[in-house]
This record gives structure tokens, sequence and C-alpha cells, in this order.
């Protein structure tokens, strides 16, 4: 097999495997999702991962596939991928239904794990302006990794448009909420905080690790305010940035906190 | 064939269409649909369900499919399926791409439509509360029929769950937008008025049609005004339903105004 994807309990090759015209997934947006960081051929943090993704199943009331199933799924599919260092996208979604928005009364996840190998290198500064779209930190999907990206997508495209690699969505509480695909830290008196959920900031892996490792704490960031902060950074399951500005304000550079955080998040 | 779909140029049987996995809309939500009511064989809207396709693809820089093509694929379907009543999902996605929310320089996009028959019945009036999901009206996309459904998903689920038949969703004005799957319409003062787009409405077909044909305007409801309105009305491509009440509420039907209504909107 050249690129084995596992889907529904079963490994094949990424050509041969089909999702359906009718999935809830591909039509509406009906599910949710994991990246998950594969060092040395192993996923350390699967467990956090397989953990959030039951609480957003339990939001989504989607059944959520057993984690034995999915621990061996993922076993299998680096086993037989030989991937050594990248990362999987598990993807949940609620299957198969009839036309409209009303699931069925059974679903049928569909589930589909797929390995996508990477460099290890540290990646280089990034620059960030804000963008126009926001996340809405009230909702019970706020703490959801869903398949509902159109706003990061967009986010993401007009900065690149931009001349810039990212965008900072604001919640609707008009505070910095994350980047388009990672959470955001930043450096204030001193101290590295990071946006709560409810300003819209994803429940990432990597946040909370930071979190209860002590080595940031939740605070609130206005846009008005990023003057006041010297330094940030994105981070999320696979990488830790630093960005080297936010529409032009120029940001110091950290090299060696750098090195701690990424010490404490990829060193296993 | 038994059950015919049209993806990528081709009439497939449903279970002969495949989705790749690495589909940005399955894994992103990256793209829009049109749901497209079909009457005696024909889709008299098409045009304008394809001008606001365009539109969609333009604010999500996505190459727009011919509408020549689309038209001639409508009816090829058609034929294919003998479907006389009911109606079209046209969907379209920014194709396969690599892993990450960075689409392909030059995305094909995949292209699928699918027929659902259903009855003429007129539908009974139906309960409403309002719901705990928002509309960013503030953002291109709230122009867009997106398939990023999920929050319109969930206010559909928890209505019924709370033994309602939908929820009306909010904009991030606070002001109400509309509902999981269709605009709305409400008499005050015995004006029939609409929530803007800026309040988070969709710019539906058949809301367009109706502001087109004077029979009603824009206007802003707040939820601590619902109990000044006289009557609420669902509107969508498909249907026009009337509303008993919001949150126990009731309120008045007009049934002969549903029958002005409908005929404007539904006899073509």
């Amino acid at each position: 097999m050249s690129t084995p994807v596992w889907l529904n309990g079963r490994l094949l090759d990424a050509t041969d495997a089909h999702i359906a015209p009718n999935d809830r997934g591909f039509l509406l947006s009906d599910g949710l999702f994991e990246t998950i960081r594969v060092a040395n051929g192993q996923a350390p943090h699967l467990a956090r991962h397989l953990a959030r993704l039951e609480e957003g199943c339990t939001i989504l009331r989607l059944p959520t596939p057993d984690p034995t199933l999915l621990t061996q799924a993922v076993s299998d599919l680096l086993h037989a991928t030989g991937l050594s260092d990248g990362s999987l996208r598990l993807t949940v979604t609620r299957g198969t239904g009839p036309r409209g928005l009303v699931p069925p009364v059974t679903p049928q996840p569909t589930v589909l794990i797929q390995a996508t190998a990477s460099a290890l290198a540290v990646p280089a500064p990034v620059r960030l302006g804000l963008g126009r779209y926001r996340r809405d930190g009230g909702s019970p999907l706020a703490r959801v990794k869903s398949l509902a990206c159109l706003p990061s997508i967009m986010s993401r495209m007009e900065a690149v448009a931009a001349g810039l690699d990212d965008a900072l969505l604001l919640g609707m509480t008009g505070a910095v909420a994350e980047a388009s695909a990672a959470n955001i830290l930043f450096l204030r008196e001193g101290r590295l905080q990071t946006p709560p959920i409810h300003d819209g900031a994803l429940p990432g892996t990597s946040r909370a690790r930071l979190l209860e490792g002590g080595f940031c704490t939740e605070g609130r960031l206005l846009p008005q305010d990023l003057k006041t902060v010297t330094g940030v950074w994105l981070v999320n399951a696979l990488s830790l940035t630093a960005v080297s500005d936010i529409d032009n304000y120029e940001l110091p550079l950290h090299p060696e906190r750098d090195r701690r955080l990424r010490e404490f998040l990829f060193s296993v």
C-alpha cells in the first residue's frame, strides 16, 4: 500500500478509501477531529487527544468511538505506514444520513485516521495580523475541535494574501481568541499568558499541558493592548512558533524561552 | 441506477459515488451548497441559486463552476432520476489537498448534485425556542451558504430534545438572525419584516424574492421584542412554515396570508 489510512475498522490504501457523498461530515461539517503528534513512531499524548475527543462527542451528542479500538487503530496505522515523525489526523463524523440537518436516530459514525510525515525543523518566526473572523467562546462548540473550520481557513487565506503568515481571530467578547490553527501565548509584565476559552480559545492539548505544568496562566488580551506585550507565540499539538510581528508591530524574540517550552512540550 | 447522483461530470449510482478522504469539504467544511426546489420536473429558480453560488465562491476565493455546465448537470440529473417534486442539493468544495488549512494553489473543486423526492404537503405550524448558537453577521461568511453547518445542527438537535421543532439563532448583534435552516418573517404593526444580513440572516433565495416582490422589508427583531410581533414564519427555498409559538409565547396564525405567500413563492 502506498499511503495507508485507517477507515471504519480497516487499513486501506488512501485511493481505495471512500467517503459516501451523503456523509454528514462532508455535507454539513457534522463531526470533529484531532491532530496528534507522532515522534519516534509513537503518539505520546494520544490519551489526552482521546479524552478531548470524548468530551467533544458528548457536546455533539455523538456516540464516542471506543478508545481501546482507536488506540489499536493508531498503533496499526503507525505500523502500516512506518511513520516515525509527523502527525495523525483522527476524524469522526456522524456518518451518513438523509437530506437535511436532522441526524438519524442511531448514527453510525465515520472514523478516519490519516498519517502525514513531517520534518522536525524548528519553525521560523511568523508574521501575524488581526483577521476579520470571530470565534464564539460562549458556544458549547467553542470546546469542540469541530469540522466547521471555514472561518479559520478564510483567516489564513486572507493573511497569506496580505503577505502575512497567519491571522488572529477575535472572540465575540472582542478579545484575542487564537490563530487559525493554534492557541497563542503572550508575555506581559514578565508573565506568560494564554486567552481563556470564554474569549474563543480552543482548549488545545499543548495549551492544557502548559497550564497544568505552570508555564502559563489564562489572561485576556484585547487588541488595543497588543502593544503592552513583549512576546507572542503560536502553539498547537505539533509545534511552538515565535511571532515576530503583529500588523507590523515588532515583537522581541526569546530563543531561550522557546527552547525551554519546546523541551517541555516536545521532548516527550 | 437506483439513486443517481451527479459527481464531477458523471452521473453515477450513489453507491458508486465516492468522496476522497482528503477532500477539504469532508475534512474542513471548505465549501458551500445550494438547496434547490424542484416542481413538475423543473428547477424554476436555478439561475438565482447559481448566482448566489457564484457570489459565495468569490467570497471563498474558490473557482466558480461553469453555470452552463451546472445547468446541464441539473437537467441530466432530473432526467436520470425522473424527479418530479422535491429538491436538489448542489455541493461545491475546494476539492482535495494536503494536510492543514492552506489550500492547493490550483484547487480542483468537487461538485456533487443529489436529488431527493418530497411530498407537496403544506407543513403544519411549528414550535420554536431561542437557541444558544450565534451567527456572525459581520463576517464575509454570513453571505455564504457554507458547509460549516454545525451550529445550525446543534440548534436543531437541542430544540428537538426540548420538545420543540426548531430554534432561533441570534446574531452577534444580539438580534434574531434566522432559524436552523430557514430565514424568518415576522409581522409587527401589520408589516411583514425579515432580519437584515448584518444581524446574521443568510441571504436566502425565497427571502430575496419576497423582498424584491415588496412582500416584506428588512427589520431588526430583538429577543425582548418578540412579544410585540403578531405572527412568525420560517421560509426557505422549499417551504413556508407558520410558527405557532416561541418559548411558549403563542402566536396568532394567518392562513390567508400563508396562502398568498405560498402562491407567490411556490406556484412557479
